[in-house]
């Protein structure tokens, strides 16, 4: 018997899942709609059905636990709570649904927290005890590991990187205070700079045509490839601000690296670079040069299902 | 036989030490002049002489270890590394030259982190898990405890809170960037707000009688306990600052306390209150009504030695 686990990712829209080895190898994986199921005890069940179905007939692998990432989960309490982007309001004891359905070890955390566990279970955070993983999405997510270990914090929420405050009343945040990193630092913020820059600037770019309601980071990053001004501007800002929230975070955990995931980090040397110039720059003089600013290394297409089940593979 | 051990802190005049039971009774301390000794391996005979004074002729105790807060000293190393306040300059491997001279278990770390190790063994912080104290003297230093355990870093530096960028551009730093949250959040930075209410206020007020050289965080507060409307407004700007700096600091770990520690915190609720307020206001949603914000349970007067004593005994 092979032991495996499954991985699950719980997004506002979809629910990705998947069996996956102690080697990191994804066995099997599927898909379904979160928006299908308003009652979260509909959920569970389509989930576990779903799960069982990938091991129907695979007797040689006996499944030992499943990790599930989800936004606003709650570690110690096995909880999803009070999540704006979720059908399921209030406190939603998703683990212990879970476990009672199909009757496995159970761990839940958010998905930032996952990628962090993916990165040190299954990619470039291999033998590393001390770094951080920003995922640059919609918002800025973040998994924070200390001596081997991710940092929940007394609530079970701690690692918020995306609300530091790096600009005192600065931009709007959807948290209802202002200047939080993740208005600047994530693929919103980035759309939101070039905005800016096409009101400072002058230069002709392609990005003009654009309305600000489609214009896309991707747009940017790939103007900013072609040397558009505007867009090369915008990703230097960002790169900037994404520094300040960097060197801020070393002073805390001091770690070995800090690893860049999703959306935004996929511009690579365009935002890497001026991020490594800044931190070069701007370090605080205990830290300098001893942080490694790598891409991830977990591919974005199963990295979902990878984390979650590292998160599991990390309590077995 | 009770087993003790000794505490030492060295800091950039005097050097404090004392003979701590596990209970955090101080059966006995002394002080010397740290620059009396040039030399570090002088310095090292002369303490362990102190102490073995303090032990003599006690048939009944038996030294088990020994603690040292130092400046810029490496927990994982073993070193003080750098010290600008020091006589001895480049990398001191005070541990190693210790553990020869004693022939016991040595453990070193920066006094912030010492004194977070005290919180924890004896002060406020017994049974937490995770908080973090903040050394509001000169400079700002802190200690940050994840999971019952020290934050030490890639680097063994880790927990520099004084150098969290607040006000990007702000106040000249020492560490030769700007705006850091020490050069508001201390005694020194409430003198430097001192100054500026001084320039920005009409209010009369007897501190515009003393030379800014002279002016004491402890004549603020003073003045401050009085109701003079500068020395007021000063509190209330430094607590302001500190509130971003905290409320900044929470996001990482989510602590169950912060414990302010040091000269600044001796200004009392003229402090805490205003600090409290903006957390109230200002804390990012997840972490609301989640942090205490504490004074230390620790006295000053013996805090370098209770958290030295704890830092050794906490690892045998």
């Amino acid at each position: 018997m092979k032991k495996v686990v499954a991985g699950v990712d719980i997004g506002g829209t979809n629910t990705v899942f998947g069996i996956v080895d102690t080697e990191g190898k994804v066995l099997a994986d599927g898909h379904f709609k979160t928006t299908d199921y308003p009652d979260v005890k509909d959920f569970v069940k389509a989930l576990g059905a779903n799960v069982k179905k990938l091991l129907a007939g695979k007797k040689d692998l006996e499944l030992v636990g499943i990790g599930i990432g989800a936004p606003d989960a709650n570690y110690h309490r096995g909880t999803i709570e009070h999540a704006p982007n979720l059908l399921w309001k209030g406190i939603v004891p998703l683990g212990d649904l879970v476990k009672k359905e199909l009757n496995i070890k159970v761990a839940i955390t958010n998905d930032a927290n996952a990628a962090a566990m993916g990165e040190m279970v299954f990619g470039g955070a291999k033998g590393m005890k001390d770094f951080i993983v920003l995922t640059l999405g919609t918002g800025l997510g973040s998994g924070i590991v200390v001596d081997g270990k991710l940092v929940y914090g007394h609530t079970g929420f701690a690692g918020e990187v995306g609300h530091l405050c790096v600009v005192p009343g600065g931009r709007e945040c959807g948290c209802g205070r202002k200047g939080c990193l993740e208005t600047y630092a994530s693929a919103t913020g980035l759309v939101k700079t070039a905005s800016l820059m096409i009101s400072e600037m002058r230069a002709d770019s392609p990005l003009r045509d654009i309305p600000p309601s489609k214009l896309t980071s991707k747009a940017i990053a790939d103007a900013a490839a072609k040397g558009d001004p505007i867009a090369v501007k915008a990703m230097e800002y960002t790169a900037e601000k994404l520094g300040l929230g960097i060197i801020n975070s070393i002073v805390y955990t001091s770690p070995e690296a800090i690893f860049l995931f999703g959306g935004l980090a996929n511009a690579g040397e365009l935002l890497f670079k001026p991020v490594r110039e800044y931190l070069k720059k701007n370090n605080y003089v205990l830290f300098k040069n001893t942080v490694k600013i790598l891409p991830s290394g977990i591919s974005e297409s199963n990295g979902a299902v990878l984390g979650s089940a590292a998160l599991i593979l990390n309590e077995l």
